[in-house]
């Protein structure tokens, strides 16, 4: 097996959730993680901890919801008495088609995501880590050979954390005492929008892996403004384009799409909380620098912003201030390397990708 | 997709566990077998069922087991919720080598299904169906192309039950009111055993897919002589051939094997049932015709007797009869086709593999 792949696994295991010997251990993968799964077993084994696997099939999935009459959707009770019981949650993602449920239909595949959404929410309540496993369908969609693809995951996962993490912790002293935050990118971005009294978080690969962000709750009706997404972004299977949102009151009162707009509005209707911002995230991550349409990367790149309609997440949002609560989280993507600028309280900390505290910064 | 998988997947759905609307269902599949568990979700689907998936993976377990201390080893708790939580149970087998485990100490094997027991436990209190899909690990043990595997499963498994069923009933009339069976095998078998007071169960494709046997729990101190299992037991990832064993009072008091004897004694010293008969069971499925190193095919042949050691079926143990409890439960399997006969309460109910109630008997 590839080395590489026993020392993703002791990332896992020993940084991002920190396993104990008799931790219970849920990992939930697809058939073609199975490598990363042997090498988890391995060092779980080593640490006394208690592991099963849940096989997610994107195949299956797709059989599982042209086949269902939406209005049977029931979250499992299994999957659900399986979360509760572990203390940690371990997810791969790694994909052999990325477009597989691309011909269900958009609406059943937003009851699907509602109907499971307390199996996330749990999720989240425990030590979690989602990770990325390299297969020839993401290095397809990266636009890679599989051996680049393989190259760039390992080059994003197996960093020094630590080092990263301070790194990242500048924006987090700028970002969490803020009020107003300011995003401009050529002519079709300029939004404005409050994150005070939200709690920022430093995002140093436990929960991500691969990490690389800093990221905050809006305050869900301060945003007010235009944006275009101008990265594309993988929705049920399929590739939105050119995604372009224009907010009032913190509520997306008008959107468009160049590519798959049903998809969008699908996102949109999920329920009222999809259609407000839940998340700001600054991509801080250098390692990564090739967009490769998978958004546990994408979000992270250096000189980029994302914003996520649907739920926030808890730790992000202060305890006087509202949650938006949503079974949708969308994270989209806006260039920021040209062009474009991020003010905070009126202050510029980066210009064109490069952040205040980065050597070649232009006030 | 080959269409005999979709129909696999109706006959375990619609005869073996009967789905209904609203059942949650907690399917155990390998990797391998990742093309039924599409077929199942999409008849699960039409049912209105809840599906989840848990991944069985072997070469996952040997490094687990491999780096564990035994002395760690716990059920999984998210395992025991899960099962706990479902109504049905469907256990697919695929491997893609069957010798994975084969490099375990047999110990640690043992020590981890005595700490996995209570899981199988709980299944069989489900409705429940374990089923084999076809792979080139299991068609080369076959001994078999992948093809002719392929025949040789659908064949087995894709066929009519109610007449199978009545079949069997034959046999269960003769077995389930009587008291003393009788086994003779060439001059190396000859075992007496009572069944007084026990349940014959009828097995036509329910809790096996494919079904085909008739079994029963021989009275726990009632097992006395020898006995030669001339097809070989796969345990462990290990081939045990030739294991001999002899019982007094219902103990195996002497035990050898001519390949792997190691494994047979960590069988029979899991712990005291293990040294006990657990199952008589009787194959009866005429379109099993090849030994194929599969108990679950195996022991399901027109002339074969299987006993196992360790425990008994909760179903086959009469009301006021003692069942005989175990972590393991070993079937082992004779050959009946020559020179040999099951007597029933001193009458000879089968002669060299052809049955009283089959053309061709020789009384």
């Amino acid at each position: 097996m590839d080395p590489r792949i026993h020392d993703h696994a002791a990332v896992i295991v020993d940084h991002s959730t920190s396993i104990e010997a008799g931790d219970n251990v849920s990992i939930t993968a697809p058939p073609a993680a199975e490598d990363l799964v042997v090498a988890l077993y391995e060092k779980l084994g080593e640490r006394g901890a208690n592991p099963s696997v849940t096989m997610s099939s994107s195949r299956a999935m797709r059989a599982f919801m042209r086949a269902s009459d939406p209005d049977d959707f029931e979250l499992p009770a299994q999957s659900m008495a399986a979360v509760e019981a572990a203390d940690v949650a371990i997810q791969i993602r790694a994909s052999t088609n990325t477009h597989e449920t691309g011909d269900v239909a958009p609406e059943k595949n937003a009851a699907y995501g509602a109907v499971m959404k307390p199996l996330g929410d749990e999720v989240m309540d425990k030590r979690w880590c989602g990770t990325q496993f390299p297969t020839d369908g993401n290095a397809q969609d990266a636009e890679m050979s599989t051996e680049a693809y393989e190259e760039f995951v390992y080059d994003a996962v197996l960093k020094d954390w630590d080092e990263q993490r301070e790194h990242q912790e500048r924006m987090v002293e700028i970002l969490d005492p803020a009020s107003e935050v300011h995003i401009v990118s050529g002519d079709t971005t300029d939004l404005r929008l409050s994150v005070d009294g939200m709690v920022t978080q430093n995002d140093y690969g436990e929960n991500n892996l691969p990490g690389g962000e800093v990221f905050t709750a809006p305050v869900p009706d301060s945003v007010e403004g235009e944006v275009l997404f101008d990265k594309p972004v993988m929705a049920q299977g399929r590739e939105v384009d050119g995604v372009s949102l224009r907010f009032e009151d913190g509520e997306a009162i008008e959107h468009s799409a160049e590519k798959n707009e049903a998809v969008l509005t699908s996102i949109l209707d999920t329920d009222e909380g999809a259609r407000r911002l839940g998340e700001l995230g600054i991509g801080m991550n250098r390692d990564i620098t090739e967009f490769t349409y998978n958004m546990l990367f994408d979000e992270k790149m250096g000189d980029t912003v994302h914003l996520a309609v649907g739920r926030a997440y808890e730790d992000t949002v202060g305890e006087d201030r509202e949650r938006n609560e949503s079974a949708m989280h969308q994270d989209m993507i806006v260039d920021m390397s040209e062009n474009s600028r991020i003010e905070v309280d009126g202050e510029v900390v980066q210009r064109n990708g490069t952040f205040r505290f980065e050597d070649g910064f232009e006030k």
